[in-house]
Order: structure tokens, then C-alpha cells, then sequence
């Protein structure tokens, strides 16, 4: 694998964690504007709604980051890595829609697993693609190309 | 590394993906159904049990990928898939187990985590054999095979 | 990629995996001594800090290791695995601070946070330069040795 075929995913990954960085950051203020002191994580709503944006993120992430590189690699670096920001954009929206009310997540949360999916196809048709080259020795992509 | 060292570890990341994306449906369907609205978490042990077994399943994702894939790529990518198959299917009936009583939950807990360990072992062998070839100048495995 | 070129990352997340292992099981125990059975998650103080440790130790492994290998690929794999260790060190210290009283996690989580800065950081530099190699044909790395 070449560093060219990788470094736009790479890229995105690094943006994705400076996400995650931001939202533990905002559930820290969180926690000392609402004096909710660990281990406690209930709290107002208010806060609760910030605690819970931020795990839900946080369990995404890692769905998000194995899809983007599968996708990424097996099927094209280019539509991956722009599925991937409108996949961190969706999840800013829905960090601050769920900050301000539960209702206000769902519009974004609709958008970013809509986007997930996507990756999913892709990663689908990327390794499916790549099985039948390594097990089939039929190449689909350039059976389509000469048809 | 070749396309065809890891695409059958890709494939089997891609089915996790799935597989999380249906326990999160559960979770969503089971939020409707309980009348727990988020930012709640808390509901009647039926809900939280649904709720349990996609958080649990969640925090061993990225765990159960990091050593498919290290074991995969140092050790041999046929075992890890297949324990990667394995443990998938640990986790499905960990999760249907969980929502029928927390008692069920515990067999199939076993069962992966058996796997897990297997995926672990694999892991340290393959870095091990690794580490004697790159650093040491020594190929064990071939030793071996030559002994 | 050569397996030279990532052997010790692998060693590190391996190690990671341990770590992450070895939380669980302290809280299976934490479990069984203060009688907390799923699917329940509140209890005496004792037993919530442990959880809450180990929630929080999850929710940032895979952060962990996406700027692990990212910076060890794009950036030095030496420095990254020294930084690798030190993250995993910091985090044994803000498990066993935190089981013991809410006020110990802080020392240990200031310095791991550090430490995934200083991870973050050799990232963001490590793809910065790549993407100077392979979209503008400037290799700056390059440029500042021969200057
Ligand atoms: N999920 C974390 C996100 C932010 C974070 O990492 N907080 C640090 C400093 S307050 C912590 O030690 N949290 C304790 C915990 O997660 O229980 C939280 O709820 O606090
Ligand atoms: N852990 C999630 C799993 C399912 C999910 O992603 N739910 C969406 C739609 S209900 C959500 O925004 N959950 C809010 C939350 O996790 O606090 C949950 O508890 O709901
Ligand atoms: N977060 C887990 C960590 C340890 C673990 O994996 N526990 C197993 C055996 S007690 C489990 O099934 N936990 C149920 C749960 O997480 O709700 C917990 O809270 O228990």
C-alpha cells in the first residue's frame, strides 16, 4: 500500500479525532458548569444531553474509522475521504443539535448514518470486487470497462 | 502488504460493522417501544438490558478489530478470519442471550471471550516471530520448519 | 508498507489490548464484591469509580490508536511507540487513581492527555508532509536536510 493511496484517509482520521478531542473537552466544561463531578453522570438535562452526545459520537468513531479505510482502500480514496468529512460535519450538527435539544439531533443523526451506509456499500462492493480478483482471478471492474 | 494478505480480514470487518449497526437498531427500536427518550438511559430491565448488550458489544469493537487485524497480518489471516466469523457470532448470541435475562448473557460471554484470547495469543505470537526476524535476524519459523 | 515499518506498533497495540483487557476484568471483579449485577451500572462510589474508569479508558482506545498508527506510518515509528508506552503507562496510573478516589484520576489524566497531544501532533506533521509529497511534489523533509 502506498503512502499516495492512504494519506487523504489518513488525513480525515486525524481531523476525526480532533472532533472526538473537542467533544470530551466540551463534556468537561459541561461537567464544571453543571457541578457534575465523576463519577456521577447523571445530571440536568442540559448536561445529560452533552454526556450523552459525546458517547454516542464516541461510539461511532471507531464504526466510522474501519468503514472509511475499508472503503478507502478497497474501493476509492477520493469518495471515501469526501464521505468521510460530510460524516464529521453530520456529527458536529448533531453534537450541538443534541446540546441544545433531543429533538434537534435527530435531523443530523438521520444525515450521518445515511452517510455511514454509504460507506458501508462502498466497503461492501470494494471487498466483494477484491475477492473475486484474489479467489476468482475475474477482474469485474475491467470486465465492465472492455464490455 | 498485497490485497490479497488482508481482504478476508476486511471482509469480516465489514460484517462487525453490520453487526453493530443492527445491535443500534435494537437499541433504537427498544427506545420506542420502553418510552425511553433520550437523553435517558434508564428504563425498565428490559430496556436496559437491550442497552447493556449494545454498549458492551460496542466497547469490545475496537479491541476485537485491533487484534483480527494484528493477528491477521503477523500471524495468518485464514485462522483470524475464522475466529473473527467465531466471534461474531459469540457476540449475536451475547446479545440476544442479554436481552432475555442477564443470565443468558453469560455462555456466549464465555465463548467470545475464549475467542478473543485465541485472537490475543495469535497476535503476540505473530509480533513475537516478527520482532526475532526484523530486529534479531533470526527466522524462527523457518527454523522450525527446517528442523 | 514492510512489516519493519510497523512491527512496533503492532507490539504496542498489542500491549493496549492487554491493558483494555485486564480493566474489564477488574470490573467484572468490582461486580461481584459490591454486588452490582447487570444490567445495573450504579452502586457504592467504590465500585462506579472503577466502572467509570474503565468506561473512560474504552471510550479513548480507539482514539489511541488511530493517532498511534497514524503518526507511527507518517511520522516516525520510534517516537510513536516510545509515546505509545508512556500513554499506556499514564493510563494504569489514572485507573488505579481513580479506583481509589476521584481527585488521584487527574495527575495521570493530564499526562496521557499530554502524551496523546504530543501523538496527535506528530500526526498532523507526518501528514502534512505526505500530502506535500504526493499532491505538490515538494518533499520538505528533504528540502531541510539538504538546506
Ligand atoms: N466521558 C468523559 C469525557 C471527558 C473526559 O475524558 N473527562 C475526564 C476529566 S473530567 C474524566 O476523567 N472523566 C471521568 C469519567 O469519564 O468518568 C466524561 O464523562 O467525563
Ligand atoms: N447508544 C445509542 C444507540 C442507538 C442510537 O445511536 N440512537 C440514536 C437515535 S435514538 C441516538 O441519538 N441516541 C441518543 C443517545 O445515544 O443518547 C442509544 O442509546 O440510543
Ligand atoms: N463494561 C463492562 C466491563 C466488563 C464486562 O465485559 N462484563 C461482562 C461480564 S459481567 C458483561 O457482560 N457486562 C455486562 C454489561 O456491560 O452490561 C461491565 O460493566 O460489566
Amino acid at each position: 500500500m502506498s503512502e499516495e493511496a492512504v494519506v487523504a484517509l489518513a488525513a480525515v482520521t486525524v481531523l476525526g479525532v480532533l472532533q472526538q478531542a473537542y467533544f470530551s473537552l466540551q463534556v468537561i466544561y459541561a461537567r464544571r458548569k453543571y457541578s457534575v463531578s465523576p463519577p456521577a453522570t447523571a445530571g440536568p438535562p442540559e448536561f445529560e444531553r452533552i454526556f450523552r452526545a459525546q458517547a454516542n459520537c464516541s461510539e461511532y468513531f471507531p464504526i466510522f474509522i474501519a468503514v472509511l479505510w475499508t472503503s478507502g482502500v478497497f474501493f476509492s480514496q477520493g469518495l471515501s475521504s469526501v464521505c468521510g468529512l460530510l460524516y464529521l460535519y453530520g456529527r458536529l450538527q448533531y453534537f450541538h443539535g443534541y446540546s441544545e435539544s433531543a429533538q434537534r439531533r435527530l435531523a443530523p443523526l438521520y444525515f450521518s448514518a445515511r452517510v455511514l451506509w454509504v460507506l458501508v456499500g462502498f466497503s461492501l462492493l470494494g471487498v466483494f470486487f477484491s475477492f473475486c480478483r484474489v479467489y476468482l482471478k475475474v477482474d469485474l471492474l475491467r470486465g465492465l470497462g472492455s464490455a
